[in-house]
């Protein structure tokens, strides 16, 4: 199934079950925002989306302290689980995303190379954050991004 | 130029100037922020994004005026003008955008068509906003609003 497709469905199962999703995105720039919203009634879903691009933006928009971006940087799991949960609570939704990484091409080190990115997933039952490496361009990069996202919203409705 | 190749050259000149981005986006749903994004060197530039897909989302984020919604509607001048306004105060960047309109298929009235939108800059000069209506399916209607922030991005450094 395409992506798109896979959103589709995703969002029939969620108007149906009152559920909505707000997403702190980093890395991936929007285009998780874009994917979904490129459905119509996602309006029934998708509450909001950020596009927290620098670290001013996450302390002002989403509320994590800036001692843990001194100390963990921007692409930490401490972060993203900020990123998510702070979300969740302030779009007062169901589900909160949260993404941070390094798309690339410049940006990486040797402890977190190009390509790696974490995401974070909240609910009530609480908050959950994925580590994941994907070497590839930025483009390819985002999209896998979505589909780890997409892989979470489907085993929550399965 | 295809768009890819515009948005690397905005950012080269905009990066020289030190000049800096923010946008409040509704219908387009992240695609502007997205497109900015999927170049390397983006995030000299652009400085944060909004999806602010839902009323709340406007009044919570970029401190629309509930009364502004409730007399004009979400999609109209006077709202846009706030959210280009709004996100550049908020960001403290140089220019500030808005969008908001109906990207269908649902959604249109006689005096609001589907394909309707207001597009808002906001400098320290003071805020325009344009309105447009492009009659096309949901995902080109988010390209040709991308193409007409191009334009004015491109006329401020020409």
């Amino acid at each position: 199934m395409g992506n798109l497709e896979r959103i589709e469905n995703i969002i029939k199962k969620f108007t149906k079950k009152n559920l909505k999703i707000a997403i702190a995105e980093s890395c991936t720039g929007g285009y998780v925002s874009h994917m979904i919203t490129n459905i119509s009634g996602a309006s029934n879903v998708f509450e909001r989306g950020i596009v927290c691009y620098n670290n001013q933006a996450k302390i002002d928009l989403l509320k994590v302290t800036p001692k843990s971006i001194n100390i963990n940087g921007a692409v930490s799991e401490n972060v993203v689980r900020q990123l998510a949960s702070n979300i969740k609570e302030l779009s007062n939704v169901e589900i909160g995303i949260g993404v941070s990484g390094i798309a690339g091409p410049t940006g990486g080190t040797p402890e977190k190379p190009v390509g790696t990115v974490f995401i974070g997933f909240s609910t009530e039952e609480g908050t959950q954050v994925k580590k994941f490496v994907f070497k590839t361009d930025r483009i390819n990069f985002k999209k896998m991004v979505l589909e780890k996202i997409l892989d979470y919203l489907e085993q929550m409705i399965s």
